[in-house]
């Protein structure tokens, strides 16, 4: 049976590039909207390139995206299936992708996935996706406990709304935290709470944007969804590449108002900023009056040397607004972040919280709160930090062991995940597909670029190693290696 | 000792309107920055008119309203103070507000409180704010539990983000619950989860609103931070009348694009639409292709007649966005809510809240998942609905008693406040701060108009009687009567 008869696949006449993405979009919507039903199995991309008029070349690179994007399986020996772990709402909401928009709607403003489902990829045995903690020795006892504490205080006080700058104790414990294990120097008051990261990203474009004329730079490569929070605050997006040092401050274009990094630990290279780097782009903000948005997603776990002074600390313009989040030293699920911004901000900052949501829930910025001036962030994070190291340990070992040659590991000696080069000819989404079919997650570099499929796209694999064992590592780079 | 002096108050030259927002801003700012310190007293009015060279009656008016914001305290006999009682988190951000715009920062379009802080209402003995929940019968016991419960779920799976459409569990639950109590036909898939109804709000206008060019009605009166986040995202807000019947559907100007409303209960006056203005509303939005916001804040608490059906209910066009908070029925701190969208508007919603801030957190939401599917939530609600009408009848009888022929009550059957035009010649924010220095807290009608300071402004007082226990009731509107 060849389910793809009845797809009504129609493609463009143009180049091979805008044919590879109408084929992965046209072939994702079918899935989506339950055209091509889970378990179906898809044609050889030989048969199906002949039919569509494609190369076959186009049709591999189509079935690896939306291999490695979760949305089909290889079996090996056995072809090609659509997968059955698509999560449902993700079904739900994208049969509206193939449909018109409606003209009641207003564009979302970001660039190819306004009605789209977000890309991610599924879970696996061998789990190396990015940006995510073991919660596995996370002291959940202590958190109902100090959580039931809270519980009974709220219980007490008659309701009210809350302060949506963030309820003061939570303020406090985050300065004292931040100014102890980041040498970032402030007070509660510099504090805003946001709900993790992303909100933190929102609120900031909400503040320092002019829809359509504000120029924003990101490093190239950089977080999918710090771009998306930018784009639909109607901000110029520009790219700017990123060397050994970081962040090339010399390649900033001069009209740019907005300088987002992560200088602590590049997303997803890993690579750290230099000091003269971090100097110079100071120096860039303070000359220009540009703000840069300091992301320090993940320095808490440091496996190696003294960590360099954040640039929040070494700012002495007041241009930094520092966001920091609590997804990947506790977990994702408590959506909590915050903003150390500078005193011109804050107050806009606030409004602006105030405007989207009022305020966070109080009773896990309570729980954080006491989590913290218990001490017993400070401890797990030391607990973490040996967890991680053992399996970065076992990862640089295990690249070095059976990937040498073909994977060239950028250095980096903090955070949750590494990075590596592809130094043979496959592409990185190939790779990423061949190793899902063999039970292995792990993300394309390329997905962090601009284009992830221009020809010019970054080649490499991030590993992270929040999820994976360190007994697994081993054996799961070992097949990997024997797949590129 | 005259503190003014030092206060370098400075008058434009304009009409009295003008003179009376910039006595009352300056003031304010003094307070906010620490110039005028908790406890300084204020000099008499008589005093200060002169020195500025103003009327008696507009510096008495700028006294209300500081008085009636809580800003100011005046003690009998004593003369007037700076309230100490200002949360010291309004202190710190305010002080910005008489510093000049950071020429780095956007406006957030939210006319003239850009950086000033929100004005509420300070508790008190007796507190008749609105919107507001009783919490001393909420069964917090069983949430811990429930929450305990969800918190080892939670421990049991490895880290991951969620859906930005909210837990399955908790839009299966919230899809029952509104099917069953307000006969709005949904299913989980409806169903989008935001902080609280605050975020629906901006996330509907974020997929709604062309930045200065959509036009939205409001009802006239309305709540203001509807109609701020609204104007934040750039609509053109329009107010419209509302008569007994509720919304006059027939001054709403043909361009409007999003029509914002109350029916179950309008915010603040308590009327409800009629069948007839339901229907003529949904014809419009159908006839123009406009969409309705319907506000469903607080219609779980009913005391007479069967409700009416939800715009929701009564729609055949997909116009209808529904709206409903977790805020009343159990308390803000939780900040949850939720739209039931139509399914045009579903996938550009959900996408919206993704942007924004992901997802809300897990913990919250699988707690209430449970505390509604357990049945706790109609139980609550139903004993609430006891507790509240016993205190409506108190309210009613203490109104009739002892403010006939000077407070009007306006008829309403439902929610957590009632409201009064007054029909004594004093303004209502004056009666409201004659009430704060007597240990009364509510607020005046006037705070929910377009312009509160407008001499054609509505003049009435709101009852919430969320916090006032029955027994008080009646001795605080006797109180409250005397001093009008």
């Amino acid at each position: 049976m060849e389910p793809l008869f009845e797809l009504a696949i129609r493609l463009p006449g143009a180049g091979s590039r805008d044919l590879l993405r109408e084929v992965h979009r046209q072939l994702r919507a079918a899935i989506l909207d339950g055209r091509l039903q889970p378990g179906a199995r898809l044609p050889a991309t030989r048969t199906l390139a002949q039919r569509l008029g494609v190369s076959r070349n186009t049709m591999l690179a189509a079935y690896d995206l939306l291999l490695s994007e979760g949305y089909l399986l290889a079996r090996a020996g056995a072809g090609t299936y659509v997968a059955d772990t698509v999560p449902l709402s993700r079904r739900g909401r994208a049969v509206k992708s193939t449909t018109r928009r409606d003209p009641r709607l207003v564009p979302l403003n970001v660039p190819g996935a306004d009605l789209a489902p977000t890309l991610q990829s599924l879970p696996s045995r061998d789990d190396f996706r990015v940006g995510l903690p073991d919660t596995g020795a996370f002291p959940f006892d202590i958190w109902r406990r100090l959580s039931d504490r809270a519980l009974r205080r709220i219980a007490r006080e008659p309701a009210d709304y809350a302060d949506p700058q963030g309820q003061a104790a939570l303020r406090e414990a985050i300065a004292r935290h931040v100014s102890f294990t980041r040498a970032v120097g402030c007070t509660a008051d510099d504090i805003v709470v946001t709900a993790g990261a992303q909100q933190a990203f929102g609120l900031l474009a909400r503040i320092l944007v002019v829809p359509g004329r504000t120029v924003v730079a990101v490093e190239q490569l950089f977080y999918p969804s710090l771009r998306e929070a930018l784009t639909a605050a109607g901000a110029k997006v520009v790219t700017v590449p990123v060397d050994a040092e970081g962040l090339c401050v010399e390649r900033l274009p001069p009209e740019v108002r907005v300088i987002c990094v992560t200088p602590s630990h590049q997303f997803p290279t890993g690579v750290v900023m230099s000091p003269q780097r971090r100097a110079a782009l100071l120096a860039f903000a303070r000359a220009r009056n540009a703000v840069v948005i300091e992301d320090d997603y993940d320095s808490e776990f440091r496996f190696a040397g003294r960590p360099l002074d954040a640039l929040q600390t070494l700012d002495r313009a007041e241009s930094v607004c520092y966001v920091g989040t609590f997804s990947k030293s506790l977990f994702p699920a408590l959506r909590l972040g915050f903003v150390v911004a500078p005193p011109w901000a804050r107050a806009s900052l606030v409004r602006a919280r105030e405007l989207a949501d009022w305020h966070g829930p109080v009773l896990g910025q309570e729980a954080l709160a006491a989590f913290i001036a218990e001490g017993h962030l400070a401890r797990h994070i030391r607990k973490m930090r040996k967890v991680y190291g053992a399996r970065r340990t076992a990862l640089l070992e295990a690249l070095a062991r059976h990937g040498a040659g073909r994977l060239d590991v950028i250095p980096s000696d903090a955070g949750l995940h590494l990075s590596a080069w592809l130094r043979t000819g496959t592409r990185d989404h190939t790779v990423v597909a061949r190793a899902a079919a063999a039970g292995i997650t792990l993300p394309p570099l390329s997905r962090f670029a601009p284009d992830p499929q221009a020809p010019g796209a970054p080649n490499g694999l991030a590993f992270g190693y929040g999820l994976v064992g360190e007994s697994q590592i081993d054996g799961a780079i070992r097949r990997l290696a024997a797949l590129l």
